[in-house]
């Protein structure tokens, strides 16, 4: 099929919870942020019970990763001071919540399984929120290829001697 | 802000593409699929012109996780028999196309930016294909801890001394 400009750009995309976030964070105050921040509260990935088949063989994966949607965020701006940085960088090279697309995406450890619920480690998402998506963490980027831009410069900057962080595997 | 089942159970997600990808593959059969599938594909991530700001200081990272939409998926089963395997697994135990959300998470090389074009590394999307959002990639699960169930099972049985055939970053 040959792309159509005029047919792609119109499309909307409508998206619908799969299940819920059980968080110990009521607030996004209570969420750690910005350099050294580390994600290793535990919490619950509640999916609706009609969809339990389709975890099967899932705790064979160590880490699985979460789509879910920023439901209290409300519009963007393209250029944003990150909580880890006192300079401004583009949205798309943030994590910021407020996007065109308020998608965000979270590797979590996967501790265990009961039915339709996956107790997991790594939450940085508020109580109740929706998720949108649960997929295998299948292999990582080469360490020696991975490179962190403007973070590990924040990071040099301001906090010398800690050597990622940016939380676990996100 | 407390949990409020009923308002979140319902509420639905409307998305629109941020942009578009430019790559080789016209057809789902020209993507490299299975064990030892390599994506080493280089296309190009289209912004919207209007979103250009937001690509500010992406050049510093050496990988993007790039959220798209399978808009040529549809409906879904919650168990499926991926192309790596000739078992049946939870769809969410798969990276399976048809799913309750269509949305794939591809992390790419960055190569270079061209204004709110970006050359990438790594494409597994079709030509045309829409983005959905744009994220740095910030770090590694520890290799140590990461396990990855029954695709590692099917290399082993089918396809021993592959050591990743999952692809990069993913």
């Amino acid at each position: 099929m040959r792309y159509n400009h005029e047919r792609e750009i119109t499309a909307m995309l409508t998206m619908q919870p799969i299940g819920h976030v059980r968080s110990p964070f009521q607030a996004t105050r209570e969420i750690p942020k910005g350099l050294g921040a580390k994600h290793e509260e535990e919490g619950t990935l509640e999916l609706l019970a009609e969809l339990e088949p389709g975890l099967l063989d899932i705790e064979g994966f160590s880490h699985l990763i979460v789509v879910w949607a920023f439901d209290r965020a409300e519009g963007y701006d393209l250029l944003v001071t990150p909580p880890s940085d006192n300079r401004q960088h583009g949205l798309f090279a943030t994590r910021a919540p407020r996007r065109p697309n308020p998608i965000a995406v979270t590797v979590v450890e996967l501790l265990g399984r009961d039915g339709a619920k996956l107790r997991v480690r790594g939450i940085d998402m508020l109580d109740g929120t929706p998720i949108l998506d649960i997929k295998p963490y299948l292999s990582n980027v080469p360490e020696e290829q991975l490179r962190r831009g403007w973070l590990a410069e924040a990071e040099s900057r301001t906090a010398p001697g800690v050597p990622n962080g940016s939380g676990g595997g996100q």
